[in-house]
C-alpha cells in the first residue's frame, strides 16, 4: 500500500477536505495512473450527502470522482494494453466478475457483482473504493479506457459518466440520421446529449424550462429549442419524435413529453427524480409508446463512446477549478450554477 | 338503409335498451353479417357510462360491442375475400384511410383517420358508428377477419379484442419458448393472455391478488402463480421477467413489477388505471427496463392470431348470456363477478 492525497468528506453534512488515502501497489493485472483532472458528476454530490440512502448507503470516509483522465505511471506484469506514459480514463466502474452473462455481453454496467470506483467494497484492500478526487488511481487494466489524444483533457473528463451515460441509450434506442430526437434538460447530462445526437446525425430539439438557454442550446448542437412551459409550442410536436432523452433529475410532467413521441417512440430517463413519476396508461398506450431507464455503459461502448467523440471532437463544456473550490462548486451544481460540468485540475492537489 | 334490432344507452346513467337503428345497405366494399355472439369488454362498459370522457366522449345513444362472430349474409359487387355464409369476425376497428403510413405497415390501429366499430364518426351515415349489440353489421371486406370453423363461437367472440389486446403485446415483445412470462391480473384480458403466452411455449407465471384463483389459473395455462400481496414470494422473482403483461385497470405499485423485470425487460400495460402510475426512476434506470403500452392490433396481426388461436384450439372462457340480462352483466362485470368474459347470444334479440 502507499499514501495518496485526495479530498474526501466525513459525513453527509461534513465538506469535503484534504486527506491522504491508501492505494494498493499494482498488481499484475493494474494499471497505476496519476490522475490529471476529474469531472464532478451530480452523483458526486447525491453520495457524498448520502442523498442516495434508499438505494445505495453512503460510507463514510468517501472520496468521490468517477470521471477520471490521466497518464499511466506504472503497469502490472501481465498488462498488455497499457505502457507508462499513455493517456487513460476511469469511469464508473472499477471491476465486475468477468464471468456472469452481463460481462460476456460486454455490459459490465449490469453485472450483479460489478464494483462502482467509489462507495463500492474494494476487494482488494477489504475496505472501500475511493474515487477520483485524489492524485492516483490503481485499476484493473480491463476497466481502463484509451483516451484520445486530441482531446482538451479538462473537457475530456466528464465524457467518462456524462458522455457514456448519454451515447450508450442514443445508441441503444437507434439514434441515426433522419431520427427526430429531443433532449429534456440542458445540463450536465444534457449538454453531452445534444453534442452526440448531433453527431449522430439527428434532427435535435431541445426542451427547457429557461428560454434565455435558447442560444446556448443552438450552439451546442440542437436543431430546434422549445419551451416546455409553452404549451402551444409543445403541441406542434405531438406524436413526432422517434426518442426523447429525459435528463432531469427534478420531478416534472413525462406524459406532456409522452405524448410527442410518435408510434414505438421511446422516452429515456437518466435522470432520477426521488419521488418517481405519474405516467398515465393512455399515454403510452395511445402509441405503443415506451418509457425506459439506463444506467451509464459497459466498458466495449465506452471505449466506442470515446473513439467516437475523438473523431467528431467532442468533449464537454467545463469550468476547470482547483480541488480547494470543491465544496462551493458544489453548492453551485445544486443550484445548477454551472456551464455545464466543473472539472477539477487535480495538480492543484499538491499546491496546498 | 335498413333497420336493424339493437339495444343502446341514452345517457350515462340510462341503462341499454332495446331498441332499432339503420344501418346502410351495403355498398360495393361491403360485407353485410348477421351477428351470433358479441362478448361485453370492459371499454363497453367504460363508454357507456362515459368513463373515458377525457379522452374519448361518448356521443349517445350508444351501441357498444367489438367482439363480433357472425356469418355473412350478403357482399357487395367488388368482394373478393368473403361470400354469403363464411364465418367471420369484427373488431374493434371498421375503418381507416388505408393510405397512412401506418395503414401501410399493416398497423391500422394506429391510423389517425382509423374508425372504431361504435362511437365514432360514420362516414357513411354522417353519423356514429354503432357495434355488436345488434342484430347485423355491414363493414368494409378490409375489417372482416376469417373465424375458424373449429372454434365454440360464443367463446371465440372475445378473441376479437381481449385475444388481439394481448396476443399484440406478446409478439411485440418477442415472447418465444424460453421466455419468462408475467401476467399481472387475471380478468377478461389476463385469462387470454395466459393462454396465448403458454401456447406461444413461455413459462407463464400469474400474478393475482386473489389466492383462491391459484387452482384457476393454473387450468388456464399458467406454470407457476404469486400472489403479489406477498413480498417475499415476489422477492424470489426480482430480475427474472422477460416480460410482463399488466392487465390491471385499478391502480397498483407497478415498481414492485418493475423490479422483476431482467435486464431489457418490459412491461406492458393493456389495463389504463385513470389516475396514472408512479414509476421510480430507479426501477427503470438499474436494468435498462422499459414499461409500454399496447392498444389492440392491426388487421393482419388480428388475423394472424385468430389463426395461431385456431391452431391451438384457443378460445375464451365465456358465460354465455341472453341480451336482456345486459345490465345485470354490466354491473357483475363492474363488480369483476365473471369467469372470465360474457359472451351475447344474439338470438335472444329475436325472442323479445
Amino acid at each position: 500500500m502507499y499514501q495518496a492525497q485526495a479530498y474526501s468528506a466525513a459525513g453527509a453534512t461534513a465538506p469535503l477536505a484534504a486527506t491522504s488515502i491508501s492505494r494498493r501497489e499494482p498488481t499484475e493485472r493494474d494499471v497505476q495512473i496519476e490522475i490529471l483532472f476529474c469531472g464532478i458528476c451530480h452523483s458526486d454530490l447525491h453520495a457524498v450527502r448520502d442523498e442516495w440512502n434508499e438505494f445505495m448507503p453512503t460510507i463514510y470516509p468517501i472520496v468521490p470522482g468517477h470521471e477520471i483522465v490521466g497518464r499511466v505511471t506504472n503497469v502490472g506484469s501481465t498488462v498488455k494494453k497499457f505502457k507508462p506514459g499513455d493517456l487513460v480514463g476511469v469511469g464508473c466502474l472499477v471491476d465486475s466478475d468477468g464471468t456472469c452473462h452481463e460481462c460476456e455481453a460486454d455490459l459490465e454496467q449490469f453485472c450483479p457483482n460489478r464494483i462502482l470506483t467509489y462507495n463500492s467494497p474494494d476487494r482488494h484492500s477489504g475496505s472501500v473504493t475511493y474515487g477520483g478526487y485524489s492524485e492516483s488511481v490503481v485499476v484493473d487494466e480491463r476497466f481502463v479506457l484509451r483516451v484520445p489524444e486530441n482531446f482538451d483533457l479538462a473537457a475530456a473528463a466528464p465524457l467518462l459518466c456524462a458522455g457514456i451515460t448519454t451515447y450508450s441509450p442514443l445508441r441503444h434506442w437507434g439514434v441515426t440520421k433522419g431520427k427526430k430526437v429531443g433532449v429534456v434538460g440542458l445540463g450536465g447530462l444534457g449538454h453531452m446529449g445534444v453534442k452526440i445526437a448531433n453527431a449522430l446525425g439527428a434532427h435535435v430539439v431541445v426542451f427547457t424550462t429557461s428560454p434565455n438557454k435558447t442560444e446556448d442550446a443552438l450552439r451546442l448542437g440542437a436543431h430546434e429549442v422549445v419551451v416546455s412551459r409553452n404549451a402551444d409550442e409543445m403541441a406542434k410536436h405531438a406524436e413526432t419524435f422517434d426518442f426523447i432523452l429525459d435528463t432531469v433529475s427534478a420531478q416534472h410532467d413525462i406524459n406532456s413529453y409522452l405524448d410527442l413521441l410518435a408510434r414505438d417512440g421511446n422516452i429515456t430517463l437518466v435522470g432520477a427524480p426521488p419521488e418517481g413519476l405519474n405516467v398515465k396508461a393512455f399515454s403510452l398506450i395511445g402509441g405503443r409508446r415506451s418509457l425506459s431507464g439506463s444506467p451509464i455503459g459497459g466498458l466495449r461502448e465506452t471505449q466506442e463512446m470515446l473513439d467516437f467523440c475523438g473523431e467528431h471532437d467532442i468533449t464537454a463544456d467545463v469550468e476547470v477549478i482547483p480541488i480547494q473550490k470543491i465544496n462551493e462548486a458544489y453548492d453551485r451544481l445544486s443550484n445548477s450554477d454551472v456551464k455545464y460540468r466543473f472539472s477539477i485540475d487535480m495538480a492543484s492537489l499538491k499546491s496546498q
